[in-house]
């Protein structure tokens, strides 16, 4: 990443940076730790534009954003490390375990009874992590 | 559908029925009236378990809920029709248009810039349909 | 691998072009066509592989391997044209309508309510063209 | 799950726990059972939709519907729990290895062999687990 | 788009519209067109990302990134407009038709015959209004 | 169709045992071994259909050929094992290591960030499994 590309993105990626740090918290950084040494340029470009650019958007409050973001890694059916992160995510902004799980269970109508089954398999894990309650 | 699986199972068709209605309003009568002829148990499952079963559950809200189908249909991207018909719901139950291409916008992180695009203007679509602006 | 099955790939082709009338009929001849003047190496891999390897193979019978194709293309979403052919060759092997419509409605819980619906409606349009019977 | 809900659909539940017991037996108990403490509702709507309400159907057998499982599932590609479960289904219904193997096999023409791969590694896990041929 | 923001995604803004108009041509504007009444952030969004970030990366040639996208879009089987954009953006960086068919026969392997069948055809359609030569 | 191309299946075995050999090495034939008890016939088909018939036909390049293996397997996100696979493959051909990461990076557009980023810890996975740099 050349000075030159830094100075004209800066923005963009502290901004990203700020967004990915309140949403995702210490899931997203080990995401971006992990990419430093195959793909440090998409570690940059994952935090500008799903962070920097559409996150940080007006017109979508970020607890609306992740009750997006759940239901479509739901029903897709093929990303479970991202899911779970975004599980976190949803209840990093104020999202709580049963409206998580509500949001999950729908996904059975749109994408099969499988999906949300992993869905919620996967929610079972975050949420044993998370520690009791909340 | 005997007149026993018809008790049975009547307060889950009523239910359904209207939560059809105030959801998907005549958008979903047209596919419930589509399959009279083809697969009229398909119909009456359609209402019983979607709409029945899963929207009028107590724990997450209709706004919130149509904010998890676009989501998951635009990512999806093989459901144009359903698309359509929920981002007619999601007017109904009290999203705006901003809000709607702003979850469909979301997408392009999750599936890809095509499904984003192809949501765009399936939104494009009905909300021209729908009137001058909200 | 018998001796049988080793022989040349001139009887994949004879083979598979019998398979392909037996099953597609008309509808399958149209594709072959459609190709001719693109690809016509693949209308020879179209008949040779999936009719001339697969569909001749001893060990399931058509009307089986045909539910099979029917569920799957449904369950993808995203093959209407292909769905179309297979729900006609379907009736050629011998399931009845009200059985496709069941492998349909079935795929609701598997690829969600969205898929069954646009198989639903791609088989009403097979049976139109059918005619009348059963 | 209210009394009153429980009425209403006490006799699907229990169809639908006959079913889920004779097509896929403790493979499918443990599903339930892991979904108690995450989502309790939704193991009862797995038991009274897929099983209460679809497989319980009169117009296709549950060989036929197996079939048409294992090969959506396979075709998807994201979902091997539930097509393990299925395959295992599959064998209690009456299909034989080489029956499904065949299945398998065949989704390479609709889904690609790398989904055709994975099933049939799927079904090698799941015949292992059943102990010496059939 | 305010100032600020402007300022700061000039040149990726800059670098993505000339990419555009170098690979996709009309047929990229029209897209962009089509955006203004319904998404116009995303008109720039997907200029900026995908074009200005992306395409003009130094690490591969646009033919090689192009044979990626014409894959891609082919297996995934749900973006028929935008697999014709870069069947013609083939064309434009240098792919012959021969190649393009050959990539897209290619993807019946990976996501089966369907999505082959259907990516022929959009070439088909593609190349017939390219005029007659190669 | 040449005469060539039209010989034995025999010459299609042994055309594809070679391709698969030069193309996935040992990699490829791990997977011919595990389905030996399972599917031996697949392994036969898996051998002749993309090897024999695809990957040596003239119109492509193998390291072309492995750009829209790569480019279809990171998309459809459900292949793992075989992305994998291709990605080894994709050295072998002659594909440098940022050659495939940027591959990988291009589908964030096509298919989603979550599709590129679990493609680009598979590439990790095979790079570190290849040694020391290239």
């Amino acid at each position: 990443m050349t000075t030159h590309s830094r100075t004209s993105s800066e923005s963009r990626f502290d901004k990203g940076t700020r967004a990915l740090a309140e949403i995702d918290g210490q899931a997203g950084q080990n995401v971006i730790d992990a990419l430093a040494d195959i793909a440090p340029d998409f570690a940059r470009l994952l935090i500008e534009f799903p962070f920097g650019d559409i996150y940080t958007r007006p017109g979508l409050g970020l607890r609306e954003r992740e009750i997006a973001t759940i239901a479509a890694l739901t029903a897709l059916g093929h990303c479970a490390p991202q899911l779970k992160v975004h599980i976190h995510a949803g209840l990093n902004v104020g999202l709580s375990r049963a409206e998580i799980t509500e949001i999950i269970m729908q996904m059975a109508i749109y994408s099969g009874f499988p999906t949300a089954l992993n869905g919620l398999f996967a929610a079972k894990e975050v949420f044993a992590a998370h520690g009791s309650a909340r």
